[in-house]
């Protein structure tokens, strides 16, 4: 398989967004970001995705001189409208505040509305990592993949909630989960691979275990712990979404399926200044420590080590910054069609 | 089956407080908070839990004459520092510095340390709503009974979280939730019934599944979505432990087996003023509006209806408003025996 270094994703992803009408600076930003999302393993939400997002640039679904700005301030708490900007910047510009915020104020809450898909949710959690802060956000996913418990009407997203608490000497802790038992980019690899899905992932419209992936239209994810899942989806949903004045429930557009219409999409980022409770460096040995004691503990038969939240994707980082991104040929052809239509160079050309 | 009013228990637990030295301001605070417990149904976490208190406030485990204070002040984010009272008194201290903050700032984080058992997650998250606010609480349970994902050591709790969001005609979404499939309070119920526990609540330590509750010693919780769980359990005993310089892991106190040691739990409530985003009152309709969405939803064979998290407590408390709350005989009993021992009045005299 052929591997791309960071650097090579990133001039190429800035190629292509330059083509389409993106000024130099912002399609930088967005790089970087879409890049660092292949760059720590979140391949279903980095540069795979760009053939989507120029779609939806060219067809006018993404405003590409956009006025981000304050659509409410109170210090510790503002609301970003991201005035239908390509969500990575949007979510840079909200992160960025928040962590200027909590530096006075402790802690800060930005909401975030008429923003759009912004790639994996552990880009946003981690950096208020590098100033000693945790980093919490919590967006309304792309499209609607989950009935609320005992329906069967989609009005539910996956609503991811990732988690970033920083360390010493170990990984920092990265919690990046669904609200469901499994995220839907897994059952369209199962699809894509021809393979079956482990009962518990779907379920049909009469309830039954769905197990093929190719009949996925047929029914529905199911939500962790059941009832529990249903409630954390909807309360974030509806703190990410309806609190903000974004899409929530009926409202949500499916950016897959749809590449005009306005998703008003909506996110929340929340950091809190470690310094505000206590020394960071105390902190951040007894971040470390309590990762040692979950990594102590004896297995259970059929598991080889206890992990902490963020390990894997750590390890697959350090492994690609070695030795590159790993491009298959669908994605390697998917990204050539892409720049012979922008009429821009390859992407191992430069 | 016997049943109490509100105001018979209150009573009732007031005079067991201030008979073991209380002061009476304080002993009706947690009086009421206790009550307010049973009246929404949250029965494992109400006048159930009494006896158990009043040991550990006899045994020197409880400080009847705190000084609960500020550890630190950033404005938007405190630290409660609870000096080891009743964790009821705490949290309501520091649910009020929240929402007193939230309204200043638009946001407010309080983190608790120093504290206790503070019965159900709903009680505090709930508080906020009076004031068009969003709360959320999270709590370091009291006690460990899940290890990490793959391991044996049961080195996390249970941890709740409960979040609470304000509507107009609609009862409020309160979700109060367990990060594990099961409660340890259901499988203390099905142990009293001796009831079996449906596969998926608990597993031995070689991984198999434990159905019959009186082994429960022998096995551990299975947190909701595996790693999911997991994670979320992890990082939320993290914000509200550590950060908060409160316990975490192996330094959590068994509140039920050790009624003497100084347990340090640790907690945080997050109030979030609707006002600071948007209109209140087109919020809680928009809220309205959803809960009716997720209800009109079509339902999957076996279910009558779609719910939503709080309807059912909401529904309790109409009905034990108007009927009474229900004393079941052991607890009845208990409760004499209580009385008995401090030479105060039974729970139906006066």
């Amino acid at each position: 398989m052929r591997s791309a270094s960071f650097q090579q994703l990133e001039a190429f992803i800035e190629r292509c967004l330059t083509a389409v009408g993106f000024p130099e600076n912002d399609a930088g930003i967005v790089a970087a970001l879409i890049s660092d999302a292949d760059l720590n393993g979140s391949d279903g939400h980095g540069i795979f995705r760009l053939p989507q997002y120029i779609k939806r640039i060219q067809n006018g679904g993404i405003n590409i001189q956009p006025n981000i700005h304050l659509a409410e301030d109170r210090g510790a708490m503002a609301l970003v409208d991201g005035d239908n900007a390509m969500g990575h910047l949007v979510m840079k510009y909200a992160t960025e505040l928040a962590m200027q915020r909590a530096d006075d104020h402790g802690v800060a809450w930005v909401g975030v509305r008429h923003s759009n898909h912004a790639g994996p949710a552990a880009l946003y959690a981690k950096m208020p990592l590098k100033k000693d802060m945790v980093g919490i956000y919590v967006a309304v996913g792309s499209a609607n993949h989950l009935p609320p418990w005992g329906g069967t009407e989609m009005l539910l997203s996956t609503n991811p909630i990732a988690v970033a608490i920083p360390t010493n000497e170990e990984p920092p802790i990265v919690l990046d989960m669904a609200t469901t038992v499994a995220a839907y980019g897994k059952v369209k690899t199962a699809a894509q691979r021809g393979e079956q899905m482990p009962e518990g992932w779907m379920i049909d419209k009469l309830g039954n275990p769905l197990t093929d992936p190719s009949r996925a239209g047929e029914g529905f994810l199911l939500p962790i712990g059941g009832p529990k899942g249903y409630g954390l989806s909807l309360v974030f949903g509806l703190l990410a979404g309806t609190l903000n004045g974004a899409a929530f429930g009926k409202d949500v557009v499916d950016f897959n399926a749809d590449s005009t219409s306005f998703t008003n999409t909506g996110q929340f980022i929340v950091a809190l200044s470690v310094s505000a409770f206590t020394d960071p460096d105390t902190f951040k040995n007894n971040i470390d420590a309590a990762i040692r004691s979950m990594r102590g503990s004896p297995t259970l038969p059929g598991f080889d080590s206890v992990r902490v939240p963020g390990e894997r994707s750590f390890g697959i980082r350090r492994q690609r910054e070695k030795c590159g991104i790993p491009i298959p040929d669908s994605l390697y052809d998917a990204l050539n069609d892409l720049a012979s239509s922008l009429d821009t160079t390859f992407l191992f050309e430069s």
